[in-house]
């Protein structure tokens, strides 16, 4: 299969080494977004273990913020600012405040960083969202932050998708 | 309340120190087994993240063997020893060959030890619990291993209580 994708473009998408490897391996000639997708939601759930989910959650900002000290590639910090877009266009200094605590809490029962699907939420909506997932157990709460990181991870092979898609009209023209 | 128990005694059960810490704060005075043993589970599956999961299946040697590079307490090193007696009674050369072979491809599936609690189970019984287990989606074998691990741990709360029992009734004589 030719490599449309490279592994670095899926790290972009999904801070699994793992993951954006086997992904590499089994759809990087891919043509076809929903195929893609669904080969990276197999990978993710099936066989990427808890460390490679630590490692995708760890490449992620705190929620509020847009860059992290393990965010590992500049794309995916600006995709973060724009995931985060509407949040921000939301949040007030006390509101920002009150994120910035609860995170620290989660952060503090968790073991990982606040993970959500930002995308078109406002503040309030994300901070009610952290608040009643904060009483979950540990166990709960971390497949609810995978299925948020496939959900973020979808978004983004979009995009990818649709730059790689573009850039190839270009070329054809 | 007094100090029964302390901390690296809890450790010597389960391998991670939040879980022993909390404990010992908990009921590290406590006189009853029953209710030690219901605070623990609490703290294990309630408080205790995935990271403090991972800590404490690290200290478990790989069954089969019976030290661990992390085993954290000569006591967890000889319990674990004991637990494993039936399935050492009952392994051959090639069972055991066997297991450390499926051992090696669970490790490599799931990034960490498989762990069952294996009092009074013989090598067949672990090798087809293993093989069973090893189709499992990371995240449910993640839960089954915590189980199991809770399983040893009140095994071994049940022998560290009736060793401070029989101390005592001794002093008191």
């Amino acid at each position: 299969m030719d490599s449309r994708f490279e592994e670095k473009e899926f790290v972009a998408c999904c801070g699994s080494i793992k993951f954006a490897q086997q992904l590499a391996a089994a759809a990087g000639g891919s043509d076809n977004l929903e195929e893609l997708v669904e080969t990276a939601r197999d990978i993710w759930f099936n066989k990427v273990d808890v460390n490679g989910w630590l490692e995708a959650f760890a490449a992620h900002p705190q929620i509020g913020q847009t860059s992290s000290p393990n965010t590992n590639t500049e794309t995916s910090a600006q995709w973060s600012k724009g995931e985060q877009s509407t949040a921000l266009a939301t949040s007030t200094h006390s509101t920002l405040q009150e994120l910035f605590d609860w995170n620290a809490q989660y952060r503090q029962k968790f073991g990982f960083v606040f993970l959500i699907c930002a995308s078109g939420r406002t503040t309030p909506e994300i901070l009610s969202e952290l608040k009643m997932r904060y009483s979950n157990r540990p166990i709960v709460e971390l497949e609810i932050a995978a299925q948020e990181q496939m959900k973020i991870t979808e978004l983004r092979l979009a995009k990818l998708f649709a730059i790689k898609t573009t850039s190839k009209i270009n070329n054809e023209i």
